[in-house]
C-alpha cells in the first residue's frame, strides 16, 4: 500500500503549496474559495457517519458489539486507503502524468465507497471472520469503483448522495454474498441474536448520527452553491417524513400497537437513501416529503414480512436487514432520480440551471432531459448487476474453507475474535 | 401535510437553480457567498443537539431509554416539518405570492421551535403517551410561532439564542402541562423514577453534546460576520463558568461533599441558556463569566431545594427539572438581554455596529437603545404568557381520558409502548 | 477569574462590531472571509474531541465511568478559561495596550492547551482527588503556555498538530506526576481496575470521535488555504494506516490471534499524535503511511511489554498507558517533523510555499530549511524538559496529605467522590 501510494498519490493544486500560485494564475480572490472550506464540514459529517453511524448501528446483537465497532473500523480505514487507489486510478485516466491528485473530494469519494462495503458488511454481521471482511472490502471497493465509473462517466448518470452507486450496488452485494454463504444451523446461534436493553440504546447512537447527517451525505459532492443548498433541504425534508410514517407502520402492524426498536433504528433512514439520487435535482419539497413516506411504509413493512420471507424461502439471511434499508431504497431512489432528470425542463431551472444541475457539457451539449432519464435508469441496472455478479463471485471465493469463519453455534458473538476476559456474562 | 407542503413551500433564491442569475444580479462574485456555507456548519450542531443532545440527556431513567430517545425523535421529526408550514406562514407574510420560500436559515429556524417542544417534554417524561406527546408538539409549534412572530417582529426585542422565544417558553409551557396533568399516586412507579450507573452515562452523551455546540446554537442565526463570531466566544465563555459553579455548588450541598450526577448532567448547561439573548450583544468575556457563575448556582440550588418543593406543594412533577435548566436560566437570559440592550452605545458598538447589531432600521431607524432595553423587557412577559396561558390550555385537552396515558404504577416504563422483549430485567 | 477576565480580556477585531469598519479598511469583500468562517468548523472538531473523545475515552474502567467524563470537564472547563489568560498573556506581549484580545483561534488554542492536562490526567486516571486535578490543571496550564511560547515564538519550531507542544509535553507530564504519585500497594483496588463489556464500547466512543476528528485537530491552526487542506489529508492517512497495523500487532501477539479492546482504543490514534508537526509539511501521501504503520507497531507493542515493565520496574503507573499513544508517538511526531522541514526546498514548496509553510519572514527570512529543521529538534527537547521537570515538581505539590486523594483499596472507584445511590452493584 505504501508503495503504490509513492508511485502514484500526489496532493492537487489546492493542497499544494504551490496553491498561493494556483491562486493568482486563476485570479482567485481568497483562500476561502479553496475546495477545502466548501466540502470539509461535509466532510467530517460523512465521516462520522461511516464510523459511529454504521459502527453503532450495528451494534444492537447482545455480543456482538466490539465486532460491530472493531469490524466496522478495520474494513472502514482498509477500504479508505484501496479507494483512494482505486477511484482515483479511474478519475486519473483524464490526466497526462498517471498521477493521481488527492484533495477533500477524493476524501469524500473514499468515504462512500467504504460505505457500499460496509453495508454488505450488514448482511454477513456476525458470521464471518475478519479475514473474510479483508476479503469481501477488497473486492467491494474494487467493484465499486468499476461500476462507479462506468455509471457516472460512461453512461453519465448523475447520483449525487448515491441510491444506485453505494445503496442498491452495496445492499445486493451483501446479500449476494450472504445467500452464498447460507448457513442452514444458524439457529444454533438464535440466543445471541437479539438484543438487549442498552445495546439497543448503543444502535440509537448510530441511527441518529446517520440520520442526522444524511443531508451531508447527499450534498457533499454535489456543486457548490444551490446545488448543495438544495440537496441538503430536500434530504432533511424526506428523513423528517420517514421517521413519522415508520413510528406509524411499526405500531400499527406489532400486537399491541407497541413500537419495535428494529424498525426506529432502520427504517427511519431509508427516506435519506431514496431520495439520494435525485437530492440535487428539483423534486421540490413536497416531493422529498412523498419519496420519505412511500419508503417509511416499504421500509417497515419489509422487515415486517420480506426479511423472514427471504430467510425461510429464499436462504439469504440478512442480519441488519439491509434489503430493507438499502436495496429496496436504493432501487426507488434510483427510479425516482431517472423520473425527476426526465422531467427537468428550463422553466424550473433556468438555462443555465439545467446545464450545471445535469453537467450538459462537452459531449452531452444539448442532451434533452428525457434522454438523461434514460440514462439514469441504465445506472440502475449496472448498479444492480454488478452489486448481484460480484456478490456471487465473491462469495464463492469466501467459501473456500481457509478463512476461519465461525462455526454455527459461535456467530453473533465476540469471544473468538476478542479478549472479553471474565466480563463475558454481564449481558447473558 | 404532503398537501400542504405542496401548495405552500418552495426553494429560497439561495436554494434554487436560478442562483447563478441570482449571483449575476447582484454582483455576488462566489459560490462561497450562499447562505449555505454561512449557516450549515451551524445547523448540523444544532441538529445534533436536538436529536443526540436532547434525546439522550433523557436516557438517565434506568427504564425509559427507548422513549427518551424515539420520541424525542418522533417530536422533534413532526415538528419539523409542522414548524417549517407554521414559521414559514408567518414569514410570508411579507411576500407577495404567498408561497414560503425555505433554505437553510428557515432549516435552524424549525430546528430551534422544536427545542422549545423537546424543553416541555422534559416535564412530562414518562408521564405521557406518544399520542398526547404528537398534541403537545401541535400546539406548542404553533404557540411558538405565534409568540415568536410577536416578540421577534412585532415588538421589535431581538433574541439571537433564544432564551426568551426558546427557553422561557418551552420551560413555562412543560410546567403548566405538567401543572394540568398532576398525578397524585405517581409514587407507585417510584422504583422506576431512578438511574442505574450506565443510564447515566448514556445521559452524560446528551449533555456533553449539547454543551458543546452551545455556541453554534447561540450564533446560528445571528448577523453573518462578526455577530456570528461574538456570540460564539460569549456562549463558550459562559458555559465554562458554569461547569465549575455547578461543580462547586454540588458538591457543598451534599452529604459528604460528593458530586450528584443529576446536576453535572443539567445544570453545567445552564450558562448557555442564560446568554442566549444578549450573546451577539457587547456583553464582554467577563459579562458572559458573570452570567455563567450566577446560572450555576441558581440552577443546581434549583435541583436541591425547588424541584422538591415545587413537587410537593405546587403540584408541579417536573422530571428532568425543566425550571432549573430552562425556565429560571432563560428568564435570567432575557433580563441580561434587556440589561445589555439599554446600556449600548455608540462609543462601544460603533456607528455602523450598532444599527447592525440591534437592527436599528427601516421603522426603528434612530431608535435609541435604551428603548430597546425596554422592548426586550416586553419581549420576556410575552414568551412567559404564551407559555402559561398556552401549556393551561393544552393540558386540560391532554386530561381527556382519550389519549391511552400509561396508569400511575406504569410510568417512567418502556413497557406499555416498545417491544422490549426477554431482556426487560436486565436493569432491574 | 472573573476580575482577570475583566480587567485583560477583549473581543480582537473579528468578533468585535468594529468589524465592519474593518472590512472597509482593510479593502475584505465578504463576511465570509472573517477568521471565524476558516476556523469555526474545525474549532467545533476539536471541542468534541477534548469533551467527547478524551472524555468518554477514559470510561473503559467498569466503576470509573463518571470520574472518567465528569472530572475530564471539570479539568477542560477549568483548564480553558485559564488557557485563554495564560497564552493570551503571552501572545498579548505584541501589543501596546497590555489586552489580550480573542477570537475563534484563541479557542482552538486553549483547546489544545487543555488536551496536554487531559493526557497527563490519563495517567493518573483513578488514583488522584478532583482537588489534585484542579491543581495538575492550574500548573499544567501554566507550565504548557511557557513552554508553546519558548517552543513556538522563541525558538520558532512549527508545530501544527503539537506532536511536542501538547503530546509529548503532555505525556511525559503525566508520567512523571504518575512516578511521583507511586503507589505500591496498588493492588488492592485490582478488582477495579478492569474493563467490563459494555464500557469498552462506551470507551469505542471516545476512540471514535477522536479518530474521526483528528484531521481536524492537526489542521485547526495551521494557514488558510493549502496548508489547512494538506494537513487534514496527511493526518487522515496516518490515522487509517495505523488502525491496519494495530489490528495486525495485537492479533499477532496475543494468544489465540484475539483482539484486545485496548489496543484498538488506543494505539489505533497514534499515527495523529506522530504526523502532528509535520502535518502541514510536504510529508507526501506515502509518507504518511509510513508514519502510520511505524506508530502502530510502535504503539501497540508498548502496550504489551513497555506498560508493564515501567509499572514493574520503573514505578510508573500509567492507567491509559499514554506513554505509548503520547508521549512516543509525539516524540515520532517531533523527529519526524524536523527531518521534514530539513529536508524541505523551494523545487517542491515553491518560492512562496516554503516561506508561508514554515513563515520564514522577519527575523526568519531568508532562514535555511535545514536550520529550521535544528530548531524543530530544540523544540523536541524544550518539551521534554518541561514535560518531566514540570512533572516531578507538580508531583511533590501533589504529594502532601491535604488533598484528600483516595486510598489504595478506593481507586478507580467513583464511590468516594459521586453518589452512585443503589445501582452501584450492577456493574460489579
Amino acid at each position: 500500500m505504501i508503495i503504490l501510494f509513492g508511485v502514484f498519490i500526489r496532493y492537487d493544486e489546492e493542497s499544494d503549496p504551490h496553491w498561493v500560485e494556483h491562486k493568482k494564475a486563476h485570479n482567485i480572490s481568497s483562500d476561502i474559495e479553496n475546495d477545502f472550506y466548501f466540502r470539509y464540514p461535509s466532510f467530517q459529517d460523512v465521516h462520522v457517519m461511516i464510523f459511529v453511524g454504521f459502527g453503532f448501528l450495528m451494534t444492537f446483537l447482545k455480543r456482538y458489539s466490539f465486532g460491530a465497532v472493531g469490524f466496522n473500523f478495520l474494513i472502514a480505514a482498509f477500504g479508505l486507503q484501496w479507494a483512494l487507489l482505486m477511484q482515483g486510478w479511474f478519475h486519473s485516466l483524464d490526466y497526462n502524468d498517471g498521477k493521481i491528485k488527492i484533495g477533500v473530494e477524493n476524501l469524500i469519494n473514499a468515504d462512500f465507497c467504504v460505505a457500499g462495503c460496509l453495508i454488505a458488511y450488514g448482511a454477513v454481521l456476525g458470521k464471518v471472520s475478519p479475514v473474510q471482511l479483508m476479503v469481501l472490502t477488497l473486492f467491494g471497493i474494487t467493484l465499486f469503483a468499476v461500476e462507479e465509473y462506468i455509471i457516472l462517466n460512461l453512461i453519465h448518470a448523475r447520483d449525487a448522495g448515491g441510491s444506485m452507486v453505494i445503496h442498491t450496488f452495496g445492499g445486493y452485494y451483501g446479500l449476494s454474498v450472504s445467500w452464498m454463504l447460507y448457513r442452514p444451523n444458524l439457529d444454533q446461534s438464535s440466543r445471541l441474536q437479539g438484543s438487549v436493553y442498552h445495546s439497543d440504546v448503543f444502535a440509537m447512537i448510530g441511527t441518529l448520527f446517520l440520520w442526522m447527517f444524511w443531508p451531508s451525505f447527499n450534498s457533499a459532492i454535489t456543486d457548490h452553491g444551490d446545488g448543495q443548498h438544495r440537496a441538503a433541504i430536500n434530504t432533511y425534508l424526506a428523513l423528517a417524513s420517514t421517521v413519522l410514517t415508520t413510528m406509524a407502520i411499526s405500531s400499527l402492524f406489532q400486537k399491541h400497537g407497541k413500537l419495535d426498536m428494529v424498525h426506529i433504528q432502520n427504517s427511519t433512514l431509508a427516506g435519506g437513501v431514496a431520495v439520494g439520487t435525485a437530492a440535487e435535482f428539483m423534486l421540490m419539497p413536497y416531493g422529498s416529503l412523498i419519496v420519505g413516506f412511500c419508503c417509511g411504509i416499504i421500509s417497515t413493512l419489509g422487515y415486517i414480512y420480506l426479511t423472514p420471507f427471504m430467510e425461510k424461502h429464499l436462504k439469504i439471511q440478512d442480519t441488519c436487514g439491509i434489503h430493507n434499508l438499502h436495496a429496496m431504497p436504493g432501487l426507488i431512489g434510483g427510479i425516482v432520480g431517472a423520473i425527476t432528470a426526465a422531467a427537468a425542463s428550463e422553466s424550473v431551472y433556468g438555462h443555465e440551471g439545467l446545464i450545471n444541475t445535469f453537467d450538459f457539457e462537452g459531449a452531452y451539449k444539448n442532451m434533452p432531459p428525457t434522454k438523461q432519464g434514460g440514462h439514469q435508469a441504465a445506472g440502475i441496472c449496472v448498479a444492480v448487476c454488478f452489486g448481484i455478479g460480484g456478490g456471487i463471485i465473491v462469495g464463492c471465493i469466501l467459501r473456500l474453507p481457509i478463512w476461519g469463519d465461525p462455526a454455527d453455534d459461535n456467530c453473533f458473538d465476540d469471544e473468538p475474535y476478542w479478549e472479553v476476559g471474565g466480563s463475558s456474562l454481564v449481558f447473558s
